[in-house]
């Protein structure tokens, strides 16, 4: 067998992994790295922790777990892998079976032949064509060059002020650090809400607790124009006309797949503009693969094609292409779910398929349900969380589930993503058999509970709606009777203020002559988590009301203001 | 529809979940709770945390989240439960369709007559007949007085020794307790390791790390008798001999379903001594069900039925015989896959599905994998865990997970739960999506890297042996060539220090000719966490190599001390 030439473009997460993987599996492969940067393997979602400072040194970013860092003589010592940095791509040429490179620094340039090529080009940065978007201080948090200049300018310029255009993952996570680090910062979102990965209800209550950490965030609105004077930017104008004066723009529009090369050589680009593969990360042409960033991937509940431009899937699919560009597609990429989590100063959110806004753009006719709790019990210093369960109405299969909160998200998120990818329904995730103690969660864990709440609903038994529509519900002059069945010192400390009724639930019994004459009236019960709201719509019900609903999630999960 | 008539025996999990539950669904169901103790719904899984100071106020075990005491008043008032405490059943009629009761204060007793009766009689601890276990000094921890008892003594007597006969899951919780409130606390168990849930290489990390923290552990030996004067306790004599001067001794061999009302009434007990029930927790008596830790429940995995004292599954077994009790056998309890997590001081241990030993008991041809890795990226402060994945040989069907260590242990163990519910096999969650940012876990998940161990293994491609096989052979005299491919820096820190070799993987391709000759010679390569030394076993088969394996987990995983 001759030597078998695996070359590799690109070498942030897709591409190492990919050429790692080939090596391992092909020991005599001759396996070729090349990157355009002068850095390799940055783990680039590590950006906005260092520029908040919290990761203190950039080398960290570069480097193994063991502390090495990842450079050329690292590639080719450890992995066998020739590693060229500094070495854009300028052309692939499939018949030939090469491609053309050229330093950057030097402006050396030549060609290399492969037998298997994987295309491993990543995204860029989204910018859009806003009016002054060439001046000086407008710039992406996508390199690292991007990252060393937002950490000098946080670490020395606090008194400046940052406009974050768009209000995705990474404008709120760069809001975040650029807040951690002292500076003055407004996230602007032309949609309705920030990340819109997740559905409202929870998108606000992420949205209030970044706003009590001292971010600013204006949704609903665009920027008409950056605006600037000598060249470098003093603000920008919204849609609406507002200035915000600023001297630094980020653009956080999102990314595209990076596909210049794939497009120039003729291989094939799916309808979301990313490179088509098949399930072996094979692209059009059979010799050529393509992971990370770059290529489009199959949701794997709606069947279409997608952009998933996340970094733990850039290393499985690199893994895949890399083995199959040896041992001759051997290996499979699933697609994804479409699982995302972030840190928002104290708060996490998280996502794992699909948010009732996009089940129901594909087609899923969906029953929801919305839950708050502690994530641990109260003698251990619990937090809350909130969650939303998503699921097929017909099949109770679980499409989706969100969850936010000060508390444990990460392991709600996690077991619920596993959950979706076992095909498990509603009520199997009600009888889940999870990992209990009091230092890690609740005896009936919190997601198990959403499921419960889901399973009630499905079974007519909890009749609930969420904050949204409540709230358009009060304010649209329906005029339910509003109770709310907590203790009286809860309810003095914080209410809805919302002309409601306070009847404890352990007087409810005895006090329902206090309700409405008219038991058709609407009555919306709820209490801090809506646990007693659902139990006092049980006992109305029983009594003959028979429009009650309870307020999900109760004053936990109301993003829209309390008394106090 | 006449009123219903439900009567629960039994107060502290599965009985108020049971009863709350048919109330809930049966608001004109008359629901009584019989409970023979004091106090109703305490959270018996907090008593450690309780002994040991971490829980502040006695009532926080006995509150709902919102701070309300779970009293027999609050029965009444917000769930419209008649909640008898300080009440003992003392026998069931089931043709009467009564059970007797009788105060356990005033002596006052009485007959109440039931249309369905759920018994949630709990379980009991259990003491071997030991020579001196009557002597004041021996107890158990649990029951809330128990704990009351040691939290107590652990305040006040600091200076004296205790003696915890067993080294399950209560037995190194309360040896925590303990040890964190400052006492001399010696576990002995007579197994050759403690938490017998896990497999032996993960249980000596964890006791490693309890012994490092101040706990004295000793296994393989049982106890002969427990010594006293004056009818106190001094001391106890293991079975070789020695002596453990003591003035406490507290009995955590484990727990026995209770079960005597039930077999009194004739009902059907099964082989592991619990009540048993089908799937909607009915027992042999069809107007009869029960719930919690007094009945035996199916193995999903096995499908033989097993005792599951765990608090959350007396919670959802609870959940469906309230149900049923009064909708009439409309929900199902599933079984349990066994799923624990335990704190032992900074250290968490988790387990869900079978133990390897388990797994082959039960009939499975099975394979594994140890894997051990920084919980999330270095640069965010990361904890290491590790983690033992046992899959069916055949199928590839995941059988279990255990998972230890400083880091995230929670997320780990949750998320594989949900796998092994799905039926997922390696394949499943090597390509699993999971939400992944640097906060929380590694791009690839911890998980999902043991899957490719796994993957890698039962493809050939990895050869790797647990560090107890691995001890084994260095022991018995095979002289494997042990190679250490870390970095030089890496090895003066800390090494195996039985004749190894230091090579770094990056100069291994170079220095192969210092290896031994004879290429069919046993090779043992590792690194820290044997990454590298995975990667070190492929070059060297691809150089001719046929004798190589890796030490799994590496050093990390590795129980049995290292140079330093």
């Amino acid at each position: 067998m001759s030597t078998k030439r695996i070359v590799v473009i690109g070498g942030t997460a897709a591409g190492p992994k990919a050429a790692s993987r080939a090596k391992r599996l092909d020991e005599t492969a001759e396996v070729t790295l090349l990157q355009k940067a002068s850095a390799l393997s940055m783990a680039s979602c590590g950006y906005p922790y260092y520029v908040a400072g919290e990761v203190k040194d950039r080398d960290m970013l570069l480097a193994t777990p063991a502390g090495v860092v990842r450079d050329s003589a690292f590639f080719a010592g450890a992995k066998g892998i020739i590693a060229k940095v500094s070495t854009e791509v300028t052309g692939i040429d499939r018949e030939a079976k090469t491609v053309a490179w050229k330093r950057v620094d030097t402006g050396e340039t030549g060609l290399l032949p492969y037998d298997k090529l994987i295309l491993c080009t990543g995204s860029v940065p989204k910018v859009p064509p806003i009016p002054g978007r060439e001046l000086a201080g407008v710039t992406t948090l996508t390199s690292l060059e991007d990252a060393d200049r937002l950490r000098e300018l946080a670490a020395t310029n606090k008194d400046e002020k940052t406009v974050i255009i768009g209000g995705g993952l990474i404008g709120m996570e760069t809001c975040e650090a650029l807040v951690a680090a002292g500076m003055d910062a407004t996230v602007v979102e032309a949609l309705p809400q920030t990340l819109s990965f997740l559905d409202p209800e929870l998108a606000l209550l992420v949205q209030n607790h970044a706003t009590s950490k001292g971010a600013k965030i204006i949704t609903g609105v665009g920027i008409s124009s950056i605006n600037g004077q000598d060249g470098k930017v003093t603000g920008v104008t919204l849609a609406d006309g507002r200035e915000l004066p600023c001297t630094l723009v980020i653009m956080a529009i999102g990314v595209a797949p990076n596909t210049g090369l794939a497009k120039a050589a003729g291989l094939a680009l799916g309808p979301t503009g990313g490179i088509i593969t098949d399930e072996r990360m094979r692209t059009s042409d059979p010799d050529v693969y393509a992971a990370g960033d770059c290529v489009e991937v199959k949701n794997r509940l709606t069947g279409e094609p997608m952009l998933a431009p996340f970094g733990d899937l850039a290393n499985l699919e690199g893994r895949v292409a890399g083995e199959n560009a040896v041992l001759g597609d051997t290996a499979t990429f699933p697609g994804t779910i479409g699982s995302g989590i972030c840190k928002i100063f104290d708060f996490t959110a998280a996502s794992t398929g699909l948010s009732e806004f996009r089940a129901k753009q594909a087609g899923f006719d969906v029953v929801t349900a919305i839950n708050a709790s502690p994530d641990k019990p109260g003698f251990m210093g619990a937090k809350p969380v909130v969650s939303k369960l998503i699921a097929d109405a017909k099949t109770g299969r679980i499409l989706g589930f969100a969850c936010v909160g000060l508390g444990n998200v990460n392991r709600q998120a996690a077991e619920m993503a596993m959950a979706i990818l076992g095909g498990l329904t509603v009520d199997d995730v009600a009888m889940a058999d999870l990992p209990y103690a009091p230092p890690f969660s609740l005896a009936i864990d919190h997601a198990i509970a959403t499921a419960h709440i889901l399973q009630n609903k499905m079974r007519g038994l909890m009749r609930g709606q969420s904050s949204i529509v409540a709230k358009s519900r009060i304010d649209n002059g329906e005029h339910p009777y509003l109770l709310d069945v907590r203790g009286p010192k809860e309810f003095e400390e914080m209410r809805l203020g919302r002309g409601e009724t306070l009847i404890p639930l352990g007087q409810l019994r005895k006090r329902l002559g206090e309700l409405p004459a008219d038991k058709q009236a609407p009555v919306i019960t709820y209490c801090k988590v809506s646990m007693r709201g659902y139990e006092a719509q049980r006992v109305l019900e029983a009594n003959g009301y028979d429009n009650v609903t309870v307020l999900e999630g109760g004053l936990v999960a109301w993003p829209f203001g309390l008394e106090q």
